[in-house]
């Protein structure tokens, strides 16, 4: 029985030899400039038009790229020189940022297991820490001491809510990230006499939502709680990083989020804020969102076979770039990302077909009893969906295949 | 509430402080002379512990080595040396099995896409190509006559069996792997008159088994298939590599595979045999059974902190050098790997802990409400069960951590 895929993103179409055109140039003639396949495109003008929406829709409200998403370094220049500020998740990461030009003052570096070099790396650059506990918090205090440079700290705060039906749990009850909400405001109270340079709090309730009334409650339990907060700690926060957790539509079913909506409803909640949130800056902090819809991850056909009555196209790719798309990273029920042949995009279904990967495992699997039209060996199959979490949230070096390779397009 | 580990493998202990040996050598010292962690150690001597209970067990059947869990090259190399043969799944593991001073004649390559690049490496080194497809073994040989050479082609059989109970199903109905028993015998013929070398059958019905009645009910329907296609070929295989599927246990109330059982029957299943496997020598290949309890993941404790009364211990590693550890590897329903405080190997339990990696994810956890010694920032975790699909199966670029190492020691 034929399964449903994800929705492809607006934006793709075809060239009159019904071949996909990913902004605006062929996908073959992408393969052959890359000269090998599998290969990851990433089309600038789709991340163009999120950064465009936000700030439509969301004015006043900071943009932030949580860089884990995709640090590929030609799309990361682009996004760093576009919004306000990057977030980064690692050492590796502060790295990546500031090779792709953002200024340090507008890097924030979260994570519950930073080290004491990687504490000593963000403060000497004057990146902000988010630290996630009063140990994180001393230690970053003794490193700032030893090298004799004020830390830049925001609080990262655990909440006791999340973004109801969220992809990601990542706030509401025992977390390993921030500080729970309660010692919140003494913790504050210790930076700021200790004399860091307290940059305000950290809250992320959750990712990958696409109820806009969830993710609007979600947002106003944040605004209502770093007001709480503040108070608490006598303390007025230069920055309120209310998290992300807009999401992208993947699969069957689902529906775009109405960031219109949300970005309404926020205006309208900041702009009835406490007065101790007065002078504070608030920001959200986008991966997913702003990237996954422009990345498009290319494999070829190698072989076409049959077994018990069922078609199999294998490609040269698989679940070593593209982990999300078989279904193994964070999922509990493997659905079909949206897929197409590439030469015949747009045309209508003649078969049923499950297109796997290369690898000698019954995993790897890239859509499963899928409506396509035919396809040959040496064809293209484009995964769409494939600009946030693909290629570097995948198992690259499983089974030492092929690597792959990656390019960003212009925005026309 | 506390939940279950799975079991520690015999053969690691404490010395007199209580820290955990490995291969007679202390783990903080292994970690010192790494120079960082995370670090994965594998421990030669348990390797050889299983090499040398499948020759007793299982006499007379070779012994080979799919080189797709564990291909760390001294790890390698060690084990090349004490096997028959190298299974593997890419062009990449073929260098790398010849780089650990394997013989082409003992290597074979499956795997359901194999390039044509791939195809004309494996012919030119001499190494048997496991036929998946009829396609496949067309190409094979155009490049063969192309190159002036005969290939050596054995078939790999989709049989219409599986494993029962087996983690993964490799075989039984619609499959991408190999080709339908039913058109097995027209391809053998095919191989032959075109002047092929045929060396036999690939015959694979399932992996992680733990079960010795199921696996040998396998086994004897595998031996049974292969006599079938034979007579139906009219050839006689040279070899009859009958799959894997021995299992180790990972999780709380598993228990090891009776290899000695399995021996048992096998050896009276092939004494038995067919007239047609008269001449026939027959393989298993073995990957996570010969090395999976030889890994130990160490990482260093960097925080420890509270939230809503659960203690979570924050490591230097995670999901990005132990995927399957975290549950996202195929699992349904993640479960804990067996785990342990290195310094306190062996004491009681004092708390409950939830032991989680450095990465911003929900997903990135090692450990789940487990009963644990009391440990402080800068012990070492001790995840076992990581000799086998371990580091080359996570996604290390994510979120640009820090690399892991690897290491052996040696028996004694």
């Amino acid at each position: 029985m034929t399964k449903p895929m994800g929705p492809i993103p607006a934006g793709f179409a075809a060239d009159g030899d019904g071949m996909l055109l990913i902004g605006g140039k062929r996908a073959d003639a992408l393969a052959a400039q890359a000269g090998d396949t599998p290969l990851f495109v990433y089309y600038l003008g789709l991340v163009e038009r999120q950064i465009v929406r936000f700030r439509a829709a969301v004015p006043g409200v900071d943009l932030h790229y949580a860089i884990k998403a995709n640090s590929y370094l030609p799309l990361l220049k682009h996004v760093a020189s576009r919004v306000d500020g990057l977030d980064v998740a690692s050492g590796g990461e502060l790295r990546l940022a500031l090779e792709a030009g953002a200024d340090a003052a507008h890097i924030s570096f979260a994570g519950p297991g930073k080290r004491d070099a990687e504490l000593e790396q963000a403060i000497a650059a004057g990146a902000t820490l988010n630290c996630e506990s009063e140990g994180e918090a001393e230690r970053a205090l003794a490193i700032g001491e030893r090298l004799g440079l004020q830390p830049r700290i925001a609080v990262r705060v655990n909440p006791d809510f999340e973004i109801k039906g969220s992809g990601m749990r990542m706030g509401g009850g025992a977390k390993p990230f921030g500080v729970d909400a309660a010692r919140v405001p003494a913790l504050v109270r210790r930076l700021v006499e200790a004399g860091a340079d307290w940059r305000g709090f950290h809250i992320f309730a959750g990712s990958q939502a696409l109820a806009a009334d969830a993710l609007i409650e979600a947002q106003l339990a944040t605004v209502a709680l770093a007001a709480e907060l503040a108070e608490a700690a006598g303390e007025e926060p230069p920055l309120v990083n209310l998290g992300g957790g807009f999401g992208i539509p993947y699969f069957g079913g689902e529906q775009p989020l109405a960031v219109e909506a949300v970005g309404a409803a926020l205006a309208e909640s900041l702009s009835n804020r406490a007065q101790v949130l007065g002078q504070t800056r608030f920001a959200i902090e986008l991966g997913r969102w702003l990237v996954g819809e422009a990345g498009v991850y290319l494999t070829r056909i190698i072989d076409r076979k049959e077994s018990h009555g069922k078609t199999f196209l294998v490609t040269d790719g698989g679940m070593q770039h593209q982990l999300a798309a078989s279904g193994n990273f964070g999922q509990v029920v493997r659905r079909n990302y949206p897929v197409a042949i590439a030469g015949r995009f747009g045309a209508a279904p003649e078969e049923e077909v499950t297109i796997v990967g290369c690898l000698c495992t019954p995993l790897d699997r890239l859509a499963d009893d899928v409506a396509m039209p035919r396809a040959e060996v040496g064809d293209l199959v484009a995964v769409f969906l494939a600009g946030a979490y693909g290629l570097s949230a995948s198992p690259q070096a499983f089974l030492a295949q092929h690597p792959a390779t990656e390019m960003v397009v212009g925005g026309d």
